[in-house]
């Protein structure tokens, strides 16, 4: 299959870059704000806690702001889901990343694993919401139930990881989910996605959206390539 | 220093058990919500979605069900933990144990650290509330900053870890957070209590809580010590 060639600018505008670790300090947490201005992404994505911070330092650069909902285990109850997503949106979050209860999902409980993704939906009020999946802990099965439950829910991505589970997005599995979802549902693949080759394969295989940490690292390697025209030969080499 | 033995009944009288996991099923916890109960341990801490069920199950054996709030990261909202807070308590959570804002305590941002514990105690209503400190994370000045946060708050209790942050409780720190504090405040052990030896070791330095997933080889092997009367020497034998 023939991959189209990416510009660093098409792929800046896929990324939503995290900076999620809970350890982060405030002064750490504006330097990689700082980094998703400078790179122009899509978003950044941060802890609840920082949101306000973030759409304030950011502001006028073009840069939304997201944040995670029951993150990163998924397990909190629906009525802390929903609390949490409406103090985001007050905040000012333009998109929230949930995870799945994947306990429930894993028990076979989908209408309650339902209901959970439906009421987070209910209180985005518009905007996009996007479920985690957490696919590696999960089967072949239960990520198809799981793709599912989020669009039955009214999601408008499913997402493969949080980044704090030990693994990431693989390709089998965004391949599995973008095959499990309708056309009007999105996929974005994190976790373990830091480098170009990695965003290109992904985004072959039906990934617009890509959560990482690896915003320079990738944006720079896609400008090198932009200007030296190496892109479309090296994505041509990826055997996935 | 010698060490006074403990009984493998007082020692289930100071263990949370843990069923943490976010990808365990519903069957899974069940089986762990019964060893609770065989084992009769002062509680079990349970993820939020499942404290409704486990307080069910555990009906009439005299197992408290605590829950954990924040978890595991800490860095959500105030807000969201106030929610899940009252949303845990409603479903009959008598013990709490939220994860600090580690970022917050980080970045020295203590009177906002501050105000989330307390408002997580305000909305316990006279319940026990453990602050997780996540001390694998933190410089030593950081956890005592921690602790004063957790004290001033009105915290019953400091506790080390999550169990998902790659490291857990340490001598040192154990040791450290009960100089910390006052003697009105409590500390719990976790992650990485595995052992009976490390449960003693951990009470001889103050400790008077265990979270500890390890529940059955820790109470058998109490219960072989006390049997056979080697408790006492193999402490004795503990270099800490």
């Amino acid at each position: 299959m023939r991959v189209p060639t990416l510009t660093a600018t098409e792929i800046a505008g896929m990324i939503d870059h995290a900076i999620l670790k809970p350890e982060l300090t405030r002064s750490e947490v504006d330097a990689q704000l700082d980094v998703a201005a400078r790179y122009r992404v899509f978003s950044v994505c941060v802890r609840p806690g920082d949101v306000a911070h973030a759409v304030s330092r950011l502001d006028g650069t073009g840069v939304a702001v997201g944040t995670v909902i029951g993150f990163p285990h998924g397990t909190t109850s629906t009525a802390a889901k929903v609390a949490e997503s409406r103090a985001a949106i007050a905040d000012g979050a333009a998109e929230l990343d949930m995870v799945i209860n994947v306990g429930w999902l894993r028990s076979g409980l989908l209408d309650d694993a339902e209901s959970d993704v439906r009421a987070v939906v209910g209180a985005a009020g518009g905007r996009i919401v996007k479920v985690i999946l957490e696919t590696a802990l999960l089967s072949d099965e239960e990520i198809v139930a799981g793709c599912g439950v989020a669009e039955r829910a009214g999601a408008a991505f499913v997402k493969t990881s949080t980044g704090f589970a030990g693994g990431g997005a693989t390709p089998e599995h965004v391949a599995l989910m973008r095959r499990s979802v309708g056309p009007s549902v999105r996929v974005k693949a994190s976790g373990g996605v830091r480098d170009l080759d990695t965003v290109l394969a992904f985004h072959a295989a039906g990934v617009t959206r890509f959560g990482t940490s690896g915003t320079a690292t990738i944006l720079s390697d896609a400008a090198d390539r932009d200007a030296g025209g190496s892109t479309r030969a090296r994505v041509d080499d990826t055997s996935y």
